[in-house]
């Protein structure tokens, strides 16, 4: 087998992640926007929830012509971000340049182009000559109508990244900005990052010439960001991270292997094969209750399902927002206890 | 330095390649139907080009959560088609997925949303109750209108890609269909294609695990398919291939040896910071007579340049087609001298 996970040296530290590598260039600016935006949403008295989503990149070289990516369209972060804003969430939407986004997701220009629902007619009174063909206009409008009320109100703020360093850099940048909200904070940590990167140091200036042989890649591993996440950038929010297997023997032990090594609130795990339909909460046993530094031995596992086959437009987003939603409730209210 | 290209072992040849590698499970569906549209063409007295377009990935996994991935957002691709129906030609659209595609592209939902243009109003007579903003409704009208007669005379047909295993045997297999075009095949193989693959012997069956090490790929070479494709598959057609560097010095002495190598017609070279402003066209110096097995050694260097700051609305695929038309039209004619 050509690709092996071994050993090598020391992995990098969170620490030594951000002393070693270069931040985005925009990422000043990114952030003072979040900064408005938060500072807007408390004003108002709004809960406010980060959606990562999508994968990352890993450039191979400096002028950067191939990369490593991680399969992720965005599906789970576009839609539960509409959820959560119908939920009365205010959404940060950290994703990947060109995945899915909310509203925009129900039109994709590969499977539902929206050119297809538009007709071309004679010019009526005002002028129109463009219409949109009867039987899609309910569905539109609906979208269309929940859309503009969300820009009006300012609730959704869009931010996005390619390759894992922005995603790792903004991650931290808009998880301090978000500890001014307390407990009101929520982080839904859908975007498929990559567990390896190439450090700066290591990268070839122009495009790998591929010559006459193979291609050899040696990756450091990306440090275990929800550790400072939890212990440094923000002590209060409640975290949200995902584990995607395709094994569905390791999704539960991964699962909880991850909570014990961070001490957040619950890992949804989900099935590649199984993920539109079902997926588990894994949580330590006492996850409304503020926790120690002892790591959890306790857990529960809850499992959200939906039957496609009993109604085709559901979908589990909405149930996995529900849930979140309650569970979210309680970590504020269990605070004074 | 971690990324190396080192000799090993022998490369894989075309033929054993596609003896040792499974087709797509749409091969046949989609080649049947490329059949009939050649057919058509072919009936109505159409020349037809085949575009390619977009990156191909790499699967590290079987259960693919991970792949090497080739930079391309699928521009060139796109906006070629545009031009080449405009000049008349019929075009097959071989397009990774989610790439973009011709017309479409202009409403990229990252840049220029269709939600945004969309106006809700109080219904009118006919129940209408969504129109199009009135300074987005002369483009629209423009794009919708000429969007639907190309779908009307059935000019476009659109085979989608994710994996260089899918473009290598789609590739094969359409460029054998368009043989019985003769000279009047293009072939605009705009793809960014990766020189490397993991044959699927050598995959790992579930997600590779990060444990507590780095990650060692090590890759085959992807076979040259521009011999077969010249030699074998296609012998009459016009094959246009495409370079991208980003080491400007390297552009002209690897196209150069592209031509020597494979004997196709041209290749057009662009460097990856200014390839929407410049190309350069390099063909052997005989290129409208039909080659004989003997290598080239005199090369013409065409360049086409446009100029943004004179007129930000031009596209300089308009003029590379303009001049392909026209070198492919003296291939045509050349043919009985």
């Amino acid at each position: 087998m050509s690709t092996t996970s071994e050993s090598s040296g020391t992995p990098f530290s969170a620490e030594t992640y951000f002393a070693t590598q270069l931040p985005p260039p925009n990422l000043d600016q990114d952030v003072s926007r979040v900064r408005e935006f938060v500072k807007r949403q408390v004003k108002e008295g709004r809960r406010v929830v980060l959606v990562t989503s999508g994968g990352t990149t890993v450039p191979l070289e400096l002028n950067v012509v191939r990369f490593l990516d991680n399969f992720s369209a965005g599906t789970r972060g576009a839609t539960s971000a509409e959820y959560f804003l119908k939920a009365g969430y205010a959404v940060i939407f950290m994703h990947r340049q060109f995945s899915l986004q909310p509203f925009s997701r129900h039109y994709s220009h590969s499977t539902h182009p929206f050119l297809d629902f538009l007709d071309v007619n004679p010019a009526d009174t005002d002028g129109h000559q463009i219409s949109v063909t009867p039987v899609e206009q309910a569905q539109l409008l609906n979208v269309l109508t929940t859309y503009k009320k969300v820009h009006q109100t300012g609730v959704l703020h869009t931010l996005t990244f390619v390759t894992v360093n922005d995603y790792l850099w903004l991650l931290r940048a808009v998880s301090k900005e978000l500890s001014v909200l307390g407990r009101n904070a929520l982080f839904y940590l859908a975007a498929a990052v990559s567990d390896f990167f190439l450090p700066r140091q290591k990268m070839s200036e122009h495009k790998i010439q591929s010559g006459k042989g193979s291609l050899h890649i040696e990756m450091d591993q990306v440090p275990k960001i929800l550790k400072p996440l939890v212990n440094e950038w923000t002590r209060e929010g409640f975290i949200v991270s995902f584990k995607l297997e395709t094994d569905p023997e390791l999704l539960i032990p991964k699962s909880r292997t991850a909570l014990s090594r961070y001490g957040h609130q619950v890992v949804i795990g989900n099935d590649l094969h199984r993920r539109k339909f079902e997926v588990v909460f894994v949580s330590p046993a006492n996850s409304t209750k503020p926790l120690d530094d002892a790591q959890p031995s306790n857990f529960v596992e809850t499992w959200i399902r939906i039957d496609p086959a009993q109604d085709p437009a559901k979908e589990i987003e909405e149930d996995i927002v529900t849930e979140l939603g309650q569970r979210h409730d309680a970590w504020i209210h269990a605070l004074g206890q």
